[in-house]
C-alpha cells in the first residue's frame, strides 16, 4: 500500500533530522505528548529548544501513527471512514452535536517566535517559518486531545488577496481562489519534497487518527476584490467607473433608522432616496461585455489585471457593505459581492426608472435570499456548490461552516448542502446565524447547529446573561455553540472578571443542555488580545497587551500573531478540562437528551447560581452541574432537587463531588431531607456532583 | 605601515559581515557605545541581537580606532606609547596609585548564550563561542569606560592544565605553560585569519588607544601537575611512587596548633614528626636522574608522557599543599610546587636522617623565601625570570600581579622585578600581599601597591571595619586596594545589606587616601555569586542562585558561567560610578597626596558614618565624602570642619553637593557657625561636597 501522506511527511522529516541541530524554540503546550528527543533544552521561558525536524517527526512517529488502523484510508471524512451513516430519521451530521470544537485560525495556533528574535518571521534566522502552517499543527493536537477537543474548525485556509491587504499579512476573508490553500501556510522543513496540498491532507489525515473531525470555513457569498475568477468572469462581479472610485460610499437613506434590516416594506424609500439613485447610477458594465475585443486584448497584456483593466476600461470592482440599510460601517473595501442573479431582484425592479441599469450593489441584491432575481447565475451557482466536494474529495473533510449562509439565494444554499451530502451523507453544517429565534430556519434548511449568541450572553454575567442563555438554550431548535468568545469578539480572559471569568464560563460550557462546547484557539491560555474587533468589542480591546509586547495592537486576522503560549497559568484551562471532559463522555447521552435534562433552581433571590442536572433514566443516577456566575466572591447557596429526585427515582442523600474549580475531588453529603442540596461556591467557581 | 593587529582584526570581521545574518545576543551593557546596526533588534530581555561581525567590526570601527592616534605603535606599555618615563627619586610603575582597575577573567566576564539555548556552550548552535574571548572583550571596553575603569587587571590567560581539571573548564591557575595563551580565549569568528597571539595583542592595543592599561596575573611559585616543562626539566619537580600515591597527604605534626606560619623555630618539632617522616621518605629521584637512558625512551614513546612515566617508573609528580604548618586544607590535587633551589633548606638539612634524601614538599621547602638552599635552580629562576618579559615584548603589558610572590626566594623575586623594569622602567607590580603590615617589606621588594585586606574590612560593616580600614589607610606604607570583593571572595551584594551594601562601597572607593579602586567583574551588575569561595566565604555562597538558574553551584574560577548581565539595576552602579569619576579626576591629586587629606570625624558616638576630606592648597577648596555605613536607615549626624577650615583657610558657608546616591547635585548649605557640617544620609548613601 501506498504511503499515507502523514506517512510521507514523516519520512521527509526523518531523512533531514541531521540539519535540525539549529535554535529552534516551542512552548512546552506544544509538548502535551512528552517529546523527549536527546537534544531538548528547556529553557527558563518554558520553552524548549528542539531539532525542528525530529520534533515534527516525533509527534508523528510516537503520538500519531501509533493509533492508525492498518487497511485504513484516512483521507475521507471519519464518518466514511468508520462507516457511519446517519439513520433514515436524521438528517447527515448529527455527530457535531456530541462534539467539542476547538476554533483555530492555522497561521496563528502555529505560530511562534522559534528563534526568539522578538519578530515573527516568515523566514527566520534559520531560513524556516514562525507564521503556523499545517505541519506545525500537528504538535498542537495532543493539547487538544487533552482539552477533549474532537472537531477541529479552520478559519478560512483558502488563498486569499494581498491586493490593498489589511494589516500585515491580510484577511483570510478576501478569498482570492477557493480551490487553492493558502500558502502561508505551507512548511518550508519539507520544502518541494511535500506539497501544500499534501501537508494538510496529513493534518486531516491526523485528526482522523485521533478520532477528531476537521470542519472548514466556507465564504461563498463574497470575494476579494482581486480574485481568480474575474478574468474569465467579469460578469459575476459588479463595476463601477475607476475615476470615480473615490466617490463610492454607503448610500444613506433619509428618513429611515439606522442599521435598519433590509426588509421589503423599505424598499419603496430605498429607491426613491436621491443618494441611493446616485449610488445605482455609478455602476457599470463588466468590461467584457463592454467591449469583447478590448477585453481580449487587455488578458494578453503583461502586468496586473485589475490595473490593466483600469487603465483600458476605466472601470473597478465595486467594494462591498453591509446589507443593513443606514448601517455606521464604511465599505469594506478588501471584499466584494457575487452576482448571484443574472437580472435585478424581482421585488424592486419596478422602482428602477431605467431597466438598462448595470448590475448594482445595494441592500436587497446583495440580501438574495430575500430579494432573487428570476434568472440565477448558473455558472457561479456550480462554481459555489463544488466548493466543499473539492475539499471532500481532496482532503476528506468532515464539515464546513457557511459564512453568511442566510444571505444566500434559499436555492443555492439547498444545492450546496444537498451536494455535499450526496459525496458524505454524515457531512455537517454549521450556520453563521447568531440569532436563535432562526435555529427553527436553520434546521429546515439542514443545518445542525448554529453559532448563536453565546459569545455575547455568556460575558455578560451582570445582567443576568448567562442565566438566560444556560436556561433558555433548551428550548431551542437547533443546539448553539456554548461559547464565550469567537474569533471575531474579545476575549473572555480580558473583560471584566478576567480569568475566573475565563475558567468557569470553559468548564461549565462543557455540559450545558443543548449546547455544544466551542473553544477559541489561545481561550485555553486565557489569551486577552481579541483575534479581530468585528463583534462585541470596544475600541480598547484592540490594546488588551502591554505596550511593550510584541503584539501590542495586532490583530490575527490581519497582522503576524502567536498566541501568548508563555503564560504562567498555560496549563490550568487544559487541566481542567482534561477531567471534566471524562465526565461529559460518561453524561453525553444525557447532555444531549433534552428528556433527560432538568434545570437547577436555587432558593436565593436573585442569585448569581447557575445550575442544570441530568438524569440517568436507565440508572437512575443524577448530575448536578451548578455555577457561580459572581467572579469576586464566593456564595452560599441551595438548589431544589426535589423533581429531579422524582424522575430518577432517586433519594439519596450521598454524592461524589466529581469536578471542583477549587477543590479535589470527595463525597458530597450537603443533601437536606427538604429536597435542597446546599453548596458552597468559590468565585466563578463550578461543582459537578453525581449521585 | 603595516596594519595593526586591532586593523587587522577590523579587516578580518568586515569581510565576513554577510556571514553573520545569524541569532546572536549580547547583553545591552556591553553596547555602552551605543551601536545601532540596521540587524539590531531590541529582545524584552534587555539583550541586543546583533550581527556578531559587524557588530564586534563597529566597535572597532566607531568606538576604538577614532581614537588612535597616527603614527603610534600601540604594543608597547602605554607609558613607553606616551615616553613616560618615572622620575628618578621614584620607583616605577606608579601610575598604578592613580588608576581605577577592572579585574577580570576574560573567559567568564565576555561570556554570554548568544543563542540563548541555556546552556554556555563552546561551540553553539552558529558554530561560536559562548565563553569568553579576547576579541568579545573589546565590546565591554565601552562599559569599562563610562565606569572609569583605566587598568584591565587580567586573571592568568596561559593555558592551564585540563588533567584531572577541577569544574567544568578547568582552573586558570593550575598553568600548564606561560609562555602560551589559554586557548580557550581564541575567538572561532577570526577562525585560522588571527592567532591567538594577534588577538590579545588587538585587545591590548584597544586597551591603550582608550589609555587603559593592562596587568595580567603571573604564578611563578605553582605550576599544573601536568605542565610543559616536565619534559624536559623532570628535575624542577617533586617526586613520590605513584602506586603510594594514594596514601599522599599532609603531615601532621602533633603538638603543634592548627594553622600555624612555618617559622624556623618549628621546624625541628616538624623534622621530629612521624607523621612528617613518614611523609619525607614517600619523595623518589625524578625519572630522568633515576634512569636516563630510560627516560629517553620513555620520551619517545606514543601516548602521554605522564603515563608512560607512571607506567616505567612507577613515578608521579608530588600535589602541592599549604605552607602553614597543620592547615587543614586537603592537598591542591591540580597543582605542584617548583623546586626553587636544588639542594635542600640550609636551615633544616641537619634535621635529615638522610642526606641523599631526594626532594621533598614541606612547609619550609615551599617557603623558599625563608629557608633558602644554597643552590638555586638557576635554569628555572631563568625561566620565570622571562616571564613577564615576554608579555611585554610580544604584547605590550603594562604591570603584573605575582601571585604569592612573598613566597619566592627574595633574589628571585627581585630579579623577577628588575628584569621586568629593564624593559620597561614603568612597569608596575602588585603585591599579592594581604596584610597591610607587610606593605613596607613589599614596598622595599620594588611593589607599588598590594592588595590589602579591603575585602575582607569592607562588607564587615557592623563590626566598624570599614571604618577601620578607611581611616587606617593613610597610615599604610604602600596604597592598598579599595576593594569589597575579590574573584576568591564572596561577593559584596551578596552579603548581608546587599545592593545597598554593594553601591556604598563601590562608590565610596572611588574617593579614599591611599587606596586604589578595585571593581571585580560583575561587581557592577550586583553579582551575588562569587567566582571562587577560596577567602572569606560561607559554604552557603557557592549557593547564592536560584535553583533554576543556569550557574546555580557554578564558579567562574572552574566552570563554564556568565555575569548576570541582566539584572533589572545593570545599569545603576555603571551610572554612579560614570557620575563620581569625574569628581575623582578633579580630586586625583589631593586624594594621592597625604598632606592634602585630613580624616572627618562626627558629632554623634558611635555612629555609622564615615568621612574623608580633601584641600586642594592652591584654590583653598575642600571636598568632603561622606558615607552611611548602616545600610538599612538613614541616619543624620554632624561633622567637624574645623581642622580642614584652617588647613585650607576656607571659611565658606555655601558648598555645592556634588554627588547624591539618592539626591540630584544641587547647593549645600548645612553649615553651621560652630564648624560643624550637617548630613542626612539614607541607607548606604554615599554624599561629596565640594565648598
Amino acid at each position: 500500500m501506498a504511503l499515507s501522506k502523514l506517512e510521507k511527511l514523516r519520512r521527509v522529516l526523518e531523512r533531514q533530522i541531521s540539519k535540525g541541530q539549529i535554535n529552534y524554540a516551542v512552548p512546552d503546550l506544544w509538548n502535551a505528548w512528552n517529546y523527549q528527543g536527546p537534544e531538548v533544552r528547556k529553557l527558563p521561558t518554558s520553552e524548549l529548544l528542539v531539532n525542528p525536524y525530529r520534533f515534527y517527526f516525533a509527534v508523528i512517529d510516537d503520538y500519531l501513527l501509533p493509533n492508525k488502523k492498518q487497511r485504513t484510508n484516512y483521507s475521507k471524512s471519519l464518518s466514511q471512514i468508520q462507516h457511519i451513516r446517519p439513520k433514515k430519521s436524521e438528517v447527515g451530521g448529527e455527530w457535531v452535536k456530541r462534539s467539542v470544537l476547538y476554533s483555530t485560525l492555522i497561521r496563528t495556533s502555529s505560530a511562534w517566535d522559534h528563534d526568539r528574535s522578538f519578530s515573527l518571521d516568515i523566514e527566520n534566522f534559520n531560513g524556516l517559518k514562525e507564521t503556523g502552517t499545517f505541519v506545525k499543527m500537528l504538535a498542537l493536537l495532543p493539547l487538544l486531545k487533552k482539552m477533549g477537543v474532537d472537531t477541529l474548525y479552520l478559519l478560512p485556509i483558502s488563498r486569499f488577496s494581498l491586493r490593498d491587504k489589511k494589516g500585515e499579512l491580510g484577511s483570510p476573508y478576501g478569498i482570492a481562489n477557493f480551490f487553492e490553500l493558502d500558502p502561508n501556510l505551507k512548511e518550508p522543513m519539507t520544502g518541494k519534497q511535500m506539497t501544500i496540498d499534501e501537508e494538510f491532507q496529513a493534518l486531516v489525515e491526523a485528526c482522523h487518527i485521533l478520532d477528531m473531525r476537521v470542519v472548514i470555513d466556507i465564504i461563498p457569498r463574497t470575494n476579494a476584490v482581486e480574485n481568480d475568477l474575474i478574468k474569465d468572469h467579469p460578469d459575476w462581479f459588479y463595476w463601477i467607473k475607476a475615476s470615480e472610485s473615490s466617490k463610492y460610499r454607503v448610500p444613506y437613506v433619509d428618513g429611515l433608522s439606522n442599521t435598519l434590516s433590509p426588509l421589503p416594506q423599505y424598499m419603496e424609500q430605498v429607491y426613491d432616496s436621491k443618494d441611493v439613485q446616485r449610488h445605482i447610477a455609478m455602476f457599470q458594465t463588466n468590461p467584457k461585455d463592454k467591449d469583447p475585443a478590448l477585453y481580449e486584448t487587455v488578458l494578453k497584456q503583461e502586468g496586473h489585471l485589475l490595473d490593466n483593466i483600469e487603465k483600458a476600461f476605466d472601470l473597478k470592482i465595486a467594494p462591498a457593505f453591509s446589507d443593513h440599510i443606514n448601517d455606521v460601517q464604511p465599505p469594506w473595501t478588501d471584499v466584494t459581492f457575487f452576482r448571484m442573479f443574472l437580472d435585478h431582484p424581482k421585488m424592486n425592479r419596478k422602482y428602477l426608472k431605467n431597466k438598462q441599469t448595470p448590475p448594482y450593489i445595494l441592500f436587497d441584491t446583495i440580501k438574495a435570499n430575500l430579494f432573487p432575481g428570476d434568472v440565477p447565475n448558473q455558472d457561479l451557482w456550480e462554481t459555489l456548490v463544488n466548493i466543499i466536494p473539492h475539499y471532500q474529495s481532496t482532503y476528506g473533510i468532515d464539515g464546513a461552516r457557511i459564512d453568511m449562509g442566510h444571505a444566500l439565494p434559499k436555492k443555492l444554499l439547498q444545492m450546496i448542502i444537498n451536494k455535499a451530502r450526496e459525496v458524505d451523507p454524515d457531512f455537517a453544517f454549521i450556520a453563521e446565524e447568531l440569532n436563535p429565534d432562526n435555529a427553527e430556519k436553520a434546521k429546515e434548511s439542514g443545518y445542525n447547529i448554529i453559532i448563536g449568541n453565546g459569545f455575547w450572553m455568556e460575558p455578560r454575567i451582570w445582567e443576568k446573561k448567562l442565566h438566560k442563555f444556560v436556561y433558555g438554550a433548551s428550548e431551542i431548535a437547533l443546539p448553539m455553540f456554548a461559547c464565550a468568545e469567537t474569533h471575531d469578539t474579545a476575549r473572555i480572559a480580558g473583560r471584566d472578571g478576567g480569568r475566573n471569568l475565563a475558567r468557569m464560563t470553559t468548564t461549565l460550557n462543557m455540559l450545558l443542555p443543548n449546547l455544544v462546547p466551542f473553544i477559541n484557539s489561545g481561550q485555553e491560555v486565557y489569551e486577552t488580545q481579541p483575534m479581530n474587533t468585528g463583534i462585541d468589542c470596544t475600541s480598547a480591546d484592540k490594546f488588551k497587551l502591554p505596550q511593550d509586547d510584541l503584539f501590542y495592537g495586532k490583530l490575527a486576522l490581519f497582522d503576524k500573531y502567536a498566541i501568548h503560549y508563555l503564560n504562567h497559568n498555560r496549563w490550568e484551562l487544559a487541566d481542567h478540562l482534561d477531567g471534566i471532559k471524562k465526565i461529559r463522555q460518561l453524561w453525553l447521552d444525557q447532555i444531549l437528551d433534552k428528556s433527560s435534562y432538568l434545570p437547577l433552581y436555587f432558593n436565593e433571590f436573585d442569585t448569581p447560581a447557575i445550575g442544570v442536572s441530568y438524569v440517568n433514566k436507565k440508572t437512575g443516577k443524577c448530575l448536578l452541574v451548578v455555577a457561580n456566575s459572581n467572579v469576586y466572591n464566593d456564595i452560599h447557596c441551595h438548589a431544589s432537587i426535589e423533581k429531579l429526585r422524582e424522575a430518577a427515582n432517586n433519594y439519596s442523600n450521598t454524592g461524589r463531588m466529581l469536578y471542583a474549580t477549587y477543590e479535589f475531588g470527595r463525597d458530597y453529603h450537603d443533601f437536606s431531607p427538604d429536597g435542597r442540596v446546599y453548596f458552597h461556591l468559590g468565585a466563578g467557581e463550578v461543582k459537578v456532583i453525581e449521585f
